[in-house]
């Protein structure tokens, strides 16, 4: 990018900012810290209370979770009644293993791009299968490199996510109002080696984002804060 | 977010960082410029221009474009074949009018959600059909409000984009071995009242780049450089 003094215009010598270029001059690096577990662990108050902690230290950041996923981006069949029938089927998402599988490669490969951009983009979805998750680190890090997939296993017993219930889903599922219900009638894949494993059943969840932001700083994906 | 001096742990009042307080600290608006036209037009030149001309502002900003998402969100069924040929017909997109309504709709989605992180997002896709174009801008400003969707259209004659022929797409479209090819053998419908006009055939890429920019600032995306 060197620039002779006499020149007046901009000089164009390559169009694309490289995602080096954001990252250095955002002082941290662009990654994906992806929170998996059971509905009711605490994946998405935890993404949250970590983007906080995040933005206090000037720190790019930003949460992909079903509030601002399901209505767009991977919008159910109903939501895409205006587009016509067949388009709703083909391209709305349920929760069945395909539709389950291509919800988490979307939001895999949206991951990637806010990555690409810079940002540190904290993801709070059950994903429950664990080849959907190694997929998407695999894109991540094939475009990141390693390390800029942050595994976070958000683990609090089913009765403990039970008791909870914060959307009254498992009181559905019991019912049986719901099916492919994750916990209930269809499994989940714990991580075997994600790069966090939080106590989420007991821990308060403000010392559980305090490690995950440790965790970035000691993998360098953030700096250390200086005051 | 007020804090008594008295606590040494962080207060956890609200866990959500707001658009408008992601904003405030980019010094600038979350939005989307959408550059549509056809190809060779030069949308993705321009778009990596703009780019460039933000960062160099200290704007945090971001291009989606072909380069970026034809082995991710928006794949083709051939890329998606390791998920099974069932999965991959049905969210693999080709050129289809269907296929195309879905591809921008994605985008739109994830234009969407860039902006509401506070990112001046550029998007360079052909983009052909009002309706679309007209979908991702209710999404867009319906989150972000009015002025958050900038519809610039790249508007080169079908003869200097043919001429031109960056990836040599109009041959194989003129000797018949691609279909659905805009321009061709599929409509382009140009904006009808787009937020800029681009004679992107005769005037130079820098120059179209500078004028985007200054719409920008015209109407208080961004703000004016302060030197």
């Amino acid at each position: 990018m060197s620039e002779s003094p006499e020149q007046t215009h901009v000089v164009w010598h390559d169009n694309t900012i490289s995602r080096e270029q954001r990252e250095q001059r955002n002082q941290h690096r662009g990654c994906v810290v992806w929170f998996t577990g059971l509905s009711g662990s605490g994946k998405s108050t935890l993404a949250n209370l970590v983007d906080r902690l995040l933005f206090q230290r000037g720190v790019q950041s930003f949460v992909l979770d079903g509030d601002n996923v399901r209505h767009g981006l991977n919008a159910s069949p109903e939501l895409l009644a205006s587009h016509g029938d067949s388009f709703a089927q083909r391209f709305g998402l349920g929760f069945s293993a395909e539709d389950r599988e291509e919800n988490i490669r979307r939001l895999g490969s949206v991951a990637e791009l806010f990555a690409s951009a810079g940002v540190v983009t904290l993801t709070a979805f059950v994903s429950p299968y664990r080849q959907d998750r190694a997929m998407v680190r695999q894109r991540v890090e094939s475009s990141g490199g390693k390390g800029t997939f942050v595994e976070v296993f958000v683990d609090a017993p089913l009765a403990v996510c039970e008791s909870r219930d914060p959307k009254g889903l498992y009181k559905l599922a019991r019912a049986g109002k719901i099916s492919h219900f994750t916990g209930i009638d269809d499994p989940y894949e714990a991580p075997q080696q994600p790069e966090l494993h939080l106590s989420a059943g007991t821990q308060n969840a403000e010392d559980l984002a305090c490690a995950v932001v440790d965790f970035l700083v000691q993998t360098s994906l953030i700096t250390k804060q200086s005051e």
